[in-house]
């Protein structure tokens, strides 16, 4: 395909948005679009240059017959303010209290262009860590965790509550549920879904005993892998999370049932940006 | 911001891809990037013409004192066939047939790469349609019903098997699950979790007997909403489905757990490209 600049800029901006944290070669590009490797070469400065303005993420050129160039999305720091801003006045609506304390987050969590930002924003915090994988546990996890291995390009694990016959051999282990954590429960792992010697970060939607984190910190050592981090969307802080190390978006701080007030407030994961 | 022309064209391609389907006026990027607005309409019209070539999508210019453009993402029918033909080699694994004549899918739903183009071809597929939600069944649907909300750029529903308090009032209805379909069993959706009068497109990553799409679709009904479509990863036609109309990305017509053969062919999908 022959394009002009212009149009070989759109198009080159285009593959690397959709393939980050992935080496591509000049030469693929001069292939495709039938163009010589410094004509490809200028282009990728020029793009270099509008995503590092435009806070969209940065281009490294590597060097030598395996070459090319690799693309980490961002998020600037006057974005995610704005992006953690709006979520925190969403959640403080009143109506979003559930009988037991509660909130109702699900709508916020199946928005594709929240999650895209919050994906980005996690994605950032972690950026100095290696990620080979992005673990969770089902079902309210899932959208997040997708989100956060969109970005990083790396793919996901499902933790499940429940045994599926669909899964194959599992791994197991028990954690303890519920606030006051006395209740004892199963998680499972499909075998083949976790590579050993991963690096995983744990996302999860509402931390509010961290139980469930826990949990997944053990079937970690199972598989042979470790943790890289904690990322949150919403921690509940009137409760104990022990010596549990994790970022979150949102921090709740207050429920009051009877007034149909809940207190939001932004997380520490700003500070780390 | 002021940007030179080229990075202008950049940073507004990165925007429309991140925004697809929503309406943005020309003078939204006049502003944001210091510029005329005849000078954004010419950089929209050369993007234009790289996303028509480059098969990345369309651009829609809508005049008046309200207008703008919206781009609509697509995928090339060429591309289409490459990604399923890949993903059929890739089923057609023999390490895949899972105890009970199951295929295993997790890995191939829990990668984005595989995700995006999933999620464009079914987009692609349902392009006629009005599409103002995707719903799918908790937990192997979500990550499939993510990314085509994704391309579509609307909310995702997730109907539950279990209750769970953190919904909030749920609505429920009975359908017919397992091969025989001779066990009943219930499924849940929560109230606020769709708008009544929303076109609806169903997704899931595997259909055998039918049951739980049927039930999806009743659920529907109680929701004032109405089907725009089904959509399914993967088939298997050794079951009967009844006049379940459906879209498949790919078709199991054979699987032998004795001499771990299993048989794929590229879905009806295809066809309605």
């Amino acid at each position: 395909m022959k394009l002009r600049r212009s149009e070989r800029m759109v198009v080159i901006s285009h593959y690397l948005i959709n393939h980050p944290y992935q080496l591509t070669s000049l030469s693929y590009f001069a292939e495709r679009y039938e163009s010589a490797k410094s004509s490809i070469s200028e282009d990728v400065s020029i793009i270099k240059k509008a995503f590092e303005e435009g806070g969209i993420g940065h281009i490294e050129t590597v060097t030598g017959a395996s070459g090319g160039v690799v693309f980490t999305p961002t998020i600037s720091k006057e974005e995610a303010y704005d992006v953690l801003e709006d979520l925190r006045k969403r959640l403080s609506e009143s109506d979003r209290i559930l009988p037991g304390g509660y909130i109702y987050l699900s709508d916020l969590l199946s928005t594709p262009t929240i999650l895209k930002q919050v994906g980005r924003i996690i994605a950032r915090s972690f950026r100095h860590e290696t990620i080979d994988a992005v673990m969770t546990v089902a079902t309210k996890g899932v959208p997040l965790a997708n989100a956060v291995a969109d970005v990083l390009n790396v793919p996901f694990v499902i933790v499940r509550r429940d045994l599926k016959i669909t899964e194959g051999s599992t791994v197991s282990v028990n954690y303890a549920s519920g606030s006051a954590g006395d209740r004892i429960e199963k998680m499972f792992l499909a075998k083949r879904s976790l590579k050993p010697g991963s690096r995983v970060l744990i996302v999860d939607d509402f931390l509010k005993g961290g139980g469930t984190i826990t949990g997944m910190t053990s079937l970690l050592k199972e598989f042979d892998s470790s943790l890289a981090g904690v990322a949150v969307f919403a921690v509940n802080t009137l409760e104990e999370h022990g010596d549990l190390d994790y970022q979150a978006l949102l921090k709740v701080s207050q429920i009051d049932v009877k007034t149909n007030h809940v207190q939001v407030e932004i997380g520490n994961i700003f500070d780390s940006l």
